[in-house]
């Protein structure tokens, strides 16, 4: 079949979603939503608009799909089909939706989606993050560990650490403050309270597609076929807790209170022309071990991909301010191929399953417009940064709002967005 | 109603159960079983046999029981049901075992352990570690930071990490040799290959019965509410891999391999007799910080509970020998108590859910006979431990075989065991 989903030339009979910044039909993204309090059901984001696919799919539109995932209220079934299967469904989305004389029979099952409620898209069983944004690690390293910035597995080793499945929320799900022990470096014991250093982290997430089973690894070469989809990711960090807490054991309650993901998977086929080669290591720097060394994901392993994260205080919004953008930059800022971070988890037979989450890390850039965090942008809480509002910022204050967005570009491709990932800081309880 | 489910001289008429070391009628532990490769069912271990629980709540025996929670084919439910209702559970099983006249109605049910498969009990939505024996924390930190044995924050922060989930087993699935990346100290780089530093570690499992929702903490004086029972809780590890990916985030792929539990979630309601208090702190040690202080826990929150490790040896089974124990000691080796783990785990508004299990950490002993690891047994293997075959071990050989025990003692009261968390270790693939 030849793939012509990704042509620029393509236009929906949707009319919002010719030039949607997110949502052209290029991209065709999936996700869970519910209407009026019903009952979860799954979509396919489409300009201004969300697609109803069990609805579509007892209406006979999807005859080939497979029944129980894709009248599921959850992802999972879906996102662990076989990556052809996966295909296929775009395939057959892309034709409903760019055949006018589709459109009579679809048209039903289209819901504005100002008026939808999303969900997580998938039940995860368990998250991971990484920490494969190299500027990161030297940034917040340096912060931790003045004369130790990056350790010496960095460069071997794509470190990661078990995160917390059951706090991670949608978009839009505000965040309470969380309270905490911390130490401020004079003081000769610790306090509870409320963090005083509380910050976002930007990073892109990666759904798991098919999974292996305990005991089998995934070899390098195939990893990319185990990845459904992406998402952005914001890991929210309380900085004072985090420096008090994590050793010997790596961050824990500093890091599990809350973390924010936009809604919609951006699946792996709408990706496919985006991907770049990753970038070439530093002079110096050692090639991966051979159980992490692909070629072909060498020269096709990285994204095209431009990430922000912007602030909306509540002063700014009662003026009627747009949010503030913080920082932009490219997914390229990792040291560390998606790929890589799936074969390395699996390496010692660790299982993975069908909507399991990985978060990259934070993504910074190695100049300060394209830092991840405050931690980095105020160089630790020292310089805080200036609002149009007149406000500054060191981290986060109450009423506070983060939002997180994702840009995929390639030269002779329509542009495709993750939609939003926000949320906003509630006082302490 | 007066609680006689804990007398000593109660007796029941399935007669294995009387004078039976892990499972009298006084213990009346949780599970999930098999039989014939069928469907999983919820059942309570008596003496020698299973007794389904949802084949007597559908004869009628269970009428007060909640429908949903005992014909499940997971705990979870039953977990999250209010304590008095578990303790209803507790004390109906308990009449229904002990009643000579229910005998004729209730025997059909049974079903000999030995030919019954063990299931997870529950659906592990989060699987959380911590690090709360004190001596181990003191002897693993001495190996891996000889300066700095125990860090500043230990006596404050009941230190944890979060685990994966996914690859729990229950006792009797073996473990496969996990391959990881070491380093050896005076290597330049490190290799990829079968961990040659595998090791076991004694723990307790706590599972979490009721939870409490996102945002919200849960008080030191209710956490003992929210705790369902306890398991036993191997967390199997690769110490060559452990040492060079630690830093700075925790443990990561040389643990999430696999962890061997216990099948039987021994309840809160059975272990109330063989509360004690926890061990004073010694002198110039902090209080804990009010958050985590309640008088009541401190009088009765921790385990009278003895706990063993052994080892058996390809070489020793084929010779017809039995397994050779490594260590015994008291779980009272704790430096915060269950409740204090919970409480800390929530107190930044983390969300626990009923069937998340937490693991104590490793419980050591300050002598060597009761070291919970062959890491603190071995000193760091440098000091092979000696075996009844005429073997030795510094770390796990494959077809060597670890056995956890567990036995809660007071005076005046029949003890009652945890059963067995065992598995054998299989070549890396």
């Amino acid at each position: 079949m030849i793939d012509h989903s990704h042509d620029a030339a393509a236009i929906s009979w949707v009319e919002s979603a010719n030039g949607h910044p997110d949502f052209p039909v290029q991209n065709l993204p999936l996700g869970v939503f519910s209407r009026d309090g019903g009952e979860r059901r799954i979509g396919v984001a489409i300009g201004d608009y969300i697609l109803d696919l069990a609805d579509a799919y007892e209406a006979g539109l999807l005859p080939w799909a497979n029944a129980s995932a894709i009248t599921a209220t959850t992802l999972n079934r879906l996102m662990g089909l076989p990556a052809a299967d996966r295909l296929a469904l775009r395939h057959g989305l892309f034709a409903l939706l760019t055949r006018t004389e589709n459109c009579a029979e679809v048209q039903p099952f289209l819901h504005l989606a100002q008026a939808c409620k999303m969900h997580l898209p998938a039940m995860i069983g368990d998250y991971t993050d990484f920490y494969v944004g190299i500027h990161h690690a030297n940034n917040v390293g340096a912060l931790f560990r003045p004369d130790n910035p990056l350790l010496p597995n960095y460069k071997y080793v794509p470190i990661g650490y078990h995160g917390r499945a059951s706090s991670i929320r949608p978009s839009g799900v505000p965040l309470v403050r969380p309270n905490g022990q911390r130490k401020a470096p004079d003081a000769d014991v610790p306090v509870f309270g409320p963090s005083v250093r509380l910050d976002y982290e930007l990073e892109l997430g990666v759904w798991i597609g098919g999974g292996n089973a305990l005991g089998d690894p995934i070899a390098i070469a195939d990893a990319a076929q185990h990845i459904a989809g992406f998402c952005l990711l914001n890991d929210w960090s309380a900085r004072d807790f985090q420096a008090w807490e994590y050793q010997p054991l790596g961050p824990f309650l500093a890091k599990n209170f809350q973390s924010t993901i936009s809604p919609w998977v951006i699946t792996a086929e709408a990706l496919a022309p985006y991907r770049i080669a990753q970038p070439a290591r530093p002079q110096g720097d050692p090639a991966p071990l051979p159980y992490l060394f692909d070629a072909d994901d060498q020269a096709h392993g990285a994204l095209g991909i431009t990430l922000t994260a912007s602030i909306s205080t509540a002063a700014m919004r009662a003026r009627g301010m747009m949010p503030h953008r913080l920082s932009k930059g490219p997914a390229s800022n990792m040291y560390w191929t998606a790929a890589q971070i799936v074969t390395h988890h699996a390496s010692n037979g660790c299982n993975l399953n069908p909507g399991d989450l990985l978060g990259t890390g934070t993504i910074s850039a190695p100049t300060s417009d394209g830092y991840g965090s405050l931690m980095e942008q105020t160089n630790g809480g020292k310089a805080p940064v200036d609002l149009p509002s007149g406000e500054a910022r060191t981290f986060l204050e109450d009423g506070d709002e983060i939002l997180l967005t994702a840009t995929a570009h390639a030269e002779g491709f329509v542009s495709i967005g993750f939609g939003e990932c926000r949320a906003i800081v509630l006082p302490a309880r």
